[in-house]
């Protein structure tokens, strides 16, 4: 079983969407879509005349301020737009999928942190009524009920407060707890780049394969948002996922081509796989 | 089992949901929930510069010209905003609800008119690149699956065209079509009006019960886009379906009241249900 996250980047969109629906309609495997919709979201907001607000902490981490307004443009961009328009692309390839976003059948519940402390263009700011979270529970029964019927669950952010409210979660954290929940032969990551890179300007610093085993030597060579992704790859195989691919969502047959050995592999052992 | 369509009236909004969350909380028969969301599409096609476009048929009946911008709005309208921050209400409430439109798992399937012909502002229009159809086809088995793990379906519109591409379709008729293929108890109707009125402009003409079994007398009293509804619910009823309810969304306890008589009352015969 394969969990296949699709970035929300805005070079990935109804042509992506087709080449995947192409794939997933040949593939031999049950499989979990996730999918991010960031530009969307930020183009929605854009017209709609509310410009993203960052918020930088302590740390050195920038997240969106999420008010209710900007919630709902968010379940608008994310379970609106992007989750059914994947939904009808790949129907229209003659996959049977099923659109959801983590609220549905609380697959993802986590607890809403309502108040956001940081920095905004460098001036100290306090923040309430921040529709944010962090997952803490994924409760998979849901997605096991439409894999066994046949259907190919399609998921999406937001998850679930513990009161019931969306909460704005990473796209990407969303497939690592349902890949670790599910027991996932493998979780395939695609954005808008080859895969890890070395040099994030160099498409060609390629990083081909990272063994878990030798943790270190992974993360030297990461840097940056990498360094987020190769903990968490890292983690993921350690808590029993077969094997993590970073590849290119861009391209024609993009899954065809990461199980082929595309991008960049991150498995227990760097032995090729059984 | 129940079949409630919730309308997508401009008075219907959080308030209601949370109310109709509290009644499917205490319900003792599974139910599956189908809204509209056309106030939340007319809002965010107005914010978005996209006003409706509306041409008058031959025969009058007036329909919203859907090119694929506008779909792009009806999914983030009725999909994201209305669809999510309903299944978030009934969370909320302790209702293990699932959200889906039409598309997922081609629930409802349909011809496209890609062509829409009529007059616009009284000038002959042919409008090209149209999504909206009608539905053909109705595939209870998603929805029996969910039913049958206990969570509660929320359907909205659009459907599937048989190229897989979305297809606006009227709310009202996605519910009938669910309701026949599910052969329902009952359809309960929730708009913002007491129920079926003889005088559209006087709440007090409310029609309280009408009779299946003597259609001739039911469409004479109704008249306009009230006619269309009788039509309607005289057909579900002849079909199998229980009996049909047309009831008032924005009061508390909106599905009790329905049970317990409010509203207008169609059935196969004017005696008292068993």
């Amino acid at each position: 079983m394969l969990v296949i996250k699709i970035g929300g980047g805005a070079a990935i969109g109804e042509t992506a969407y087709a080449n995947f629906a192409a794939d997933l309609a040949e593939l031999n495997e049950p499989a979990v879509v996730v999918h991010g919709g960031n530009a969307e979201f930020s183009r929605l907001s854009a017209a709609l005349g509310m410009p993203p607000r960052m918020i930088a902490s302590a740390s050195g981490r920038v997240t969106r301020y999420t008010d209710r307004a900007t919630m709902d443009a968010m379940l608008m961009a994310y379970c609106g737009k992007v989750n059914k328009r994947l939904v009808a692309a790949l129907q229209a390839a003659g996959v049977n999928a099923v659109g959801l976003s983590a609220l549905d059948g609380a697959i993802a519940t986590g607890r809403r942190k309502a108040v956001l402390r940081g920095t905004e263009d460098g001036k100290p700011k306090v923040l309430r009524d921040d529709h944010a979270g962090t997952i803490e529970q994924l409760d998979p029964r849901l997605v096991r009920l439409l894999l066994d019927a046949g259907y190919l669950p399609v998921l999406t952010p937001p998850a679930l407060s513990h009161d019931g409210e969306p909460i704005n979660v990473d796209g990407d954290k969303l497939a690592l707890a349902l890949a670790e929940a599910l027991q996932a032969d493998g979780l395939l990551f695609f954005s808008d780049t080859p895969g890890l890179l070395a040099d994030r300007d160099d498409e060609a610093s390629l990083i081909r394969e990272i063994d878990a085993s030798v943790p270190g030597a992974a993360l030297a060579a990461a840097s940056g948002r990498m360094t987020v992704k190769v903990e968490a790859a890292l983690g993921a195989v350690g808590r029993g996922v077969g094997r993590v691919v970073f590849a290119d969502a861009r391209v024609e047959h993009p899954i065809r081509r990461a199980l082929g050995g595309a991008g960049t592999v991150v498995r227990a052992s760097a032995l090729p796989a059984p």
